[in-house]
């Protein structure tokens, strides 16, 4: 058998590495357009940043290295240029030289490429940068080094412009991102995206929200927005999204999907039978929607890659869809999602449910803990995990990657509660975050209580709902929600009686487990009571100008 | 309704409160024969070192803050002595006063101590102590600091003595553990509990293994050993496990289970359907084996607190079984576990594949990366995850909770190849640690690779097995296994012919990858070749003395 490969990194690689172990005698070649295969690209902007500092660990694999263990061919700076189906056969061009290659399979992992918006002035922009591969990088670690740079401005607020603000000002630099949306971070819901934006103006980093560029002026030196407002730069990155690299595949007359991707089966089988395609440029299913997705994670992409081999050696594999776990850190802050986000369950109009906790990473009274920040997304008649989002600075990435699990086993809240994590004080509560969180949504779904999100309390205080703060007197002092009034958990009981029993009520704490406490206590007294999700702490991350201080 | 709950730590208060959110009227007294109710009973080692510097950090609540919150009627210092099933009434003695308590349902909380086996000489040794409550720490660091202790003697090498002898050595003194069983940790499998006992003798601590303690002598002052060794210890500290708390349900006439714990249903009823009883003191069915366990852990006592609290309230809720998941600190290094071991899938006789590899936390060309040791027990036929264990200094909670969360959904290892975990660089790798288990299982499991493990080479070797070690030159060099020979992996296929073709081959690297290439070449060239797995830095650490250096 003769496999032919377009694309050496990532799936590319992976596909050809299992393939040589699986079959010994087969011709593999990898074909390569850049001048590496298997490189860290998701490494890049520590590289640029100096945490990684030598290019060669970027390099995972050479050519030389990968016939040497797997005998592959693989042929760098080599661009497939055309695919004769009909004839099985792929034309490549070398330094000018073309030339055929037959195969019995051929396997497209073209990946992506940065998309590059028709931005007025944006071809006279001369140092405008995208990250995609080890040459990107060189370029940009090159212009810093010969050019004086002070400011730079990263549009896309993405995970790859979240790395590059940090990384870029590690570097001394004044950043600035700007982003089309309302939010950082688009992949997350705007209440969960809201703490990060904390930690990047902490950091000096300027966030410009709901803008975008509409122009470059004076070789790019001047950024134009929407507004009108001129932003200087002296290096701009654009990270504003990938498009899917299937020009190939279009022009061999393969069906495409969404977003110009390539279209496969469950079995990574274009509509050539012959040709397969993985990675960045493929369409998959979202796993819990069903929904036709692009979706550029590293992860997927590599699992594809072996699965192709496996497919192709006569095993038995379905690819079954992407969640789309993701993790980016922001300088001491994690932030990570995986399955649906609200915003991505309304468009989808999957019904959901929403919670929000605030638990400690591990046991308070241990040294060294910290709040994160996390939301759950669930069914809301059974209780069927659709997706999550953490924010904070330790236990994001097992947090998450605990949720993602669940997900891939189609478990429900009620599991949470069941799940027998790893506890001693250094590394978890005895009651651990994704516990209490299933906790807490199993007393939604069971209506022990009610609750109301950050984006609903001000139209329900308007529309006559009293709203009580639990917390002490000296909490409530130091800020609370406009219009809230204060009666501590510790005397509710006492003091129930000024409390109106025909008004709606909505009690707030910190962040939600007080609330819940006196929303339990109202309750049972007959009151018609729901809780702020998340609480106070959530509702002034995202209303910072609102709350009363 | 009137609830009577024996025992106001971990379970015990967990269903309290429950009880009290879920029932706002009704009774509820909270019976705790010490002065503190829910302190913080895993923190304990950490305020005898001084990790966690004040008591108070310790005491989680008190019964005043439980009365305002909880309106809980917490007495503490108050003995249950007895309990009258047919009046439902309890007797209570506090401060030699003695009265009865009538209730509607008791819950038993009662909890487990140390074991305290009869050895010589036990009851005159004054500087001998178990640690089990805040006030048995507080008689530590009280002795600690009036006395000049140099020397301390940790009986017994389970989670409470590793974490007592770092915390000890941290105060400076110089400790010695002597364990039973010829490994310390003994919930791990040997292999893995042998770079916790590298780390333990890095740090200066001394580890006597396959040794009991017969004899305490001088008042304590001198420990006699089963093979006559004397060993001097100023301070003692008896850990070699825990006895279910039984004697007032013994009294009552309740059903006992093993080892004299509690027996209950899958509602946590014991055989008098008005007391029920949690955590520590009771049997619970191990979740894999279905087979009776005592498992005395927090997590689980916590749960059980809670679904009382809630069957009691008319929720339908059933205990399935408790998975064993916990994890220890030990220095830098991490230990845990969940399921079953190799051991006991042995006693229980259930057939397993266990498989070890050595992936690193997180992406090797991200600073900081380490590696783990990650042993996976599954079923041999379709490859159901039955226990896993992770032993290094990063990412083991992570990936032992993964592990529990895929082990709760009953998944197999190719759920495990399926996994889409949080990566980014300075978190994961784009093949997490689990996913790469996964991905070796499956060869096992479909015969794409056998395996020899480090405790059947020998044997082999000598029934007339060739030994390859596909290293390079210079790590052969370097040390290797008696008898191997060098065949670097990058020159076996070139090197094939100096292989006879009649014998039966062992393959062998530095953590089994290679080892694992070198089995596909030289497999489907024919050869009856097996790879060792966890190649050789396992079988190193099991058998520092025979490998060749």
């Amino acid at each position: 058998m003769k496999y032919v490969i377009i694309g050496g990194v990532a799936g590319g690689m992976s596909a050809a590495t299992r393939l040589r172990r699986l079959n010994e005698e087969a011709e593999i070649i990898v074909v390569e357009r850049g001048p590496y295969v298997s490189f860290a690209n998701c490494g890049l902007p520590y590289f640029i940043g100096g945490v990684i500092q030598e290019r060669s660990k970027l390099l995972v694999q050479t050519a030389e290295k990968l016939y040497q263990r797997f005998r592959l061919d693989v042929r760098t700076e080599s661009e497939a240029t055309h695919i004769d189906r009909e004839q099985k056969k792929v034309t490549i061009t070398h330094h000018g030289k073309t030339y055929e290659e037959n195969y019995d399979a051929l396997i497209l992992s073209t990946g992506a490429h940065p998309m590059r918006p028709p931005i007025k002035g944006i071809d006279q922009a001369d140092h405008l940068f995208t990250l995609r591969d080890v040459p990107d990088a060189e370029h940009i670690v090159q212009y810093l080094q010969q050019h004086q740079v002070d400011r730079a401005v990263i549009i896309g607020a993405g995970f790859i412009g979240m790395e590059m603000a940090e990384n870029l000002a590690e570097r001394g630099l004044k950043v600035t991102i700007i982003e089309r949306e309302h939010q950082v971070l688009p992949p997350l819901d705007p209440e969960m995206a809201a703490s990060v934006e904390a930690e990047l103006k902490e950091r000096g980093i300027e966030v410009l929200k709901g803008k975008t560029v509409t122009g470059f002026e004076e070789k790019g030196a001047v950024l134009v927005m929407d507004d009108g407002r001129r932003k200087e730069s002296d290096l701009t990155l654009l990270s504003v999204g990938i498009v899917p690299e299937s020009s190939l595949a279009e022009q061999a007359g393969l069906a495409l999907g969404i977003r110009r991707s390539i279209s496969v089966n469950d079995q990574l089988q274009t509509s050539d039978p012959n040709i397969y395609a993985i990675g960045d440029a493929i369409e998959v299913a979202q796993t819990i929607s069903g929904k036709a997705a692009v979706i550029p994670l590293a992860s997927p992409a590599n699992r594809q890659g072996r699965m192709v081999a496996d497919i192709l050696s006569g095993l038995n594999r379905h690819y079954k869809g992407t969640l789309g776990t993701s993790i980016v850190k922001i300088f001491d802050t994690s932030a990570a999602v995986t399955g649906l986000s609200e915003k991505m369950l309304q468009r989808y109009q999957i019904p959901y449910e929403a919670l929000h906790t605030s638990p400690p990473d591990h046991a308070s009274y241990y040294p060294g803990s910290s709040q994160m920040t996390l939301k759950l997304l669930f069914d809301p008649e059974v209780g069927k995990l659709l997706g999550a989002q953490a924010v904070g600075k330790k236990g994001i990435d097992k947090t998450i990657d605990v949720l993602a699990t669940a997900i891939h086993g189609q478990m429900t809240v009620n599991d949470l509660t069941e799940l027998e994590l790893a506890y001693a004080p250094p590394f978890n509560s005895a009651k651990a975050p994704v516990n209490l969180i299933g906790y807490a949504s199993e007393n939604l779904l069971e209506d022990k209580v009610q609750h109301v999100q950050w984006n609903e309390v001000d139209q329900l205080v308007k529309q006559g709902a009293m709203l009580i703060d639990v917390r002490t007197e000296q909490e409530y002092e130091n800020g609370t929600i406009q219009g809230a009034v204060n009666i501590p958990l510790d005397n509710l009981r006492q003091r129930v009686r000024e409390i109106p029993k025909n008004r709606n009520l909505i009690v707030t704490c910190q962040v939600g487990l007080r609330g819940y406490l006196a929303s339990r206590i109202l309750a049972q007294k007959g009151y018609k009571v729901k809780n702020l999700d998340g609480g106070y702490k959530l509702y002034k991350s995202v209303f910072p100008e609102k709350v009363k201080e």
